[in-house]
């Protein structure tokens, strides 16, 4: 596994829990960072820095780098994992954050490679305004990479933005949401889903999958699409090619497989009781 | 999910990080109990304690009882749930600890509710000798839920360990051990595939499921059969029975269920490279 990555967080809105240690690093351990939240409360997930790389605060979250991997929208992981596909003609993104495109491109060259494809347009700006004026039925796939609903992410969790998301779809377009931890925030999961149900009149699913460095180890996603020709997420049309000269080029993927992306949507019985009463 | 737990860490052999935190509570965040360890450098999981119940040393680790879930041999957690089968004649168990068994039945009570049932035979005493006098092909199925290799655990990872229990069991018998976690051991769990494509000559494979309190939220178990009838453990004969008399008294599951055992056979590229390449 690599261990570098950004770490980014609300700088507003995130209760101090007593400890002085909410904004991460870090008055809890010296040099370590620690996440705590009113998200996930009583727990703590530290992690030792080797160096600080770069430390600053953006007009929208606390930007720090050191050597841990998370992944994130402006960071270019997901731009890099999208552009393994010679099928895909253009790729547009939307950060609201420029200073974390321009941090990752200075710090983590492999993960911010995807902004390099010439299929790829990058825009400056609030993702929830961007899809207010994107003509109905452009998208064929959406994929948001949010931070947690606390903070300047909130609205990308309710159900105005899923209605502008299913609007810039085309029919039986789908989207992929960050849709939080099944052993953290089940009342959360079942909020987006029931959102989503009601909003996308395809198929809603749920999946999931392990991240060490989350809270709890796991983070899931909603997967749903607009009503048209009917989508099987669990069982893709289209298997990632590995002779494709786009994907060979990024070299072998490292977690991803066409086993793991079934697995990612068998859920243990409590959460599959929740999401199942109110999916299809 | 549960907040109640038994924590057992080794009180000899785990190396000071500096930080006054490898005992556990805590030096490092005071109210909160911490996991630092050399089987996890640079990281820290720490949960906040309500309250503590209990607080001991034994002989053999430090037991400390406070309102998280973690389920190991002596709680009986694992007898509770074989004892959801009314197939199975006889349950043996062979804990090292008695003031695990102790503190669980004090502290725990649906948890140790396992020694309840009138299968069990509870022995005190180490594992490794017990299999030693054990008849040979005395067992249809030994599960091994043993903490970390490093301590007094150690032996269990051990080939003469394994090779006890290919003795133990039947041919065609099966045996599930504890196999660490993807994230933070593929060198431990390398050699622990080795070991036991070595020793069990039926089917040899590996496991994953995510607990969120352990540290990088996954945990792994080898699964391995001795020559005999073939075994496919990804796809189990018996499914496990709702309607079964025994299951339906000890209440519904809350995590397992056919997809989830199936799916926790699947396993990313990078772990799946490396057991694929020392497994059948």
């Amino acid at each position: 596994m690599e261990e570098e990555g950004i770490v980014k967080r609300p700088s507003e809105g995130g209760e101090s829990n007593g400890t002085g240690a909410a904004d991460g690093i870090s008055a809890v351990i010296p040099g370590w960072f620690s996440e705590m939240s009113p998200m996930w409360p009583g727990e703590a997930h530290s992690l030792k820095v080797e160096k600080i790389l770069y430390q600053g605060k953006s007009e929208y979250q606390n930007v720090m780098v050191f050597e841990v991997l998370v992944i994130g929208g402006g960071d270019g992981g997901v731009l890099r994992e999208v552009s393994r596909y010679s099928s895909i003609e253009q790729i547009d993104i939307c950060e609201i954050d420029k200073m974390v495109v321009d941090v990752s491109k200075q710090f983590f060259p492999n993960l911010a490679v995807g902004f390099e494809d010439p299929r790829v347009n990058l825009h400056i700006g609030d993702g929830v305004a961007f899809l207010k004026v994107v003509p109905v039925g452009t998208y064929d796939a959406v994929i948001v990479d949010s931070s947690d609903p606390i903070g300047p992410a909130q609205e990308l969790f309710e159900k105005p933005f899923f209605e502008s998301v299913a609007k810039a779809l085309r029919p039986g377009g789908v989207v992929c949401t960050q849709a939080e931890s099944i052993w953290l925030h089940m009342h959360i999961i079942e909020d987006i889903v029931s959102n989503c149900r009601q909003v996308f009149k395809g198929s809603v699913k749920y999946a999931w999958t392990t991240v060490p460095t989350y809270p709890s180890g796991v983070i899931g996603f909603m997967l749903c699409s607009t009503d048209g020709p009917p989508v099987d997420f669990q069982n893709p049309v289209h298997r990632i090619d590995e002779r494709d000269e786009l994907n060979k080029t990024k070299g072998p993927l490292k977690f991803y497989n066409p086993e793991i992306h079934y697995a990612s949507f068998c859920l243990p019985s409590f959460a599959k009781r929740v999401i199942s009463s109110k999916t299809n």
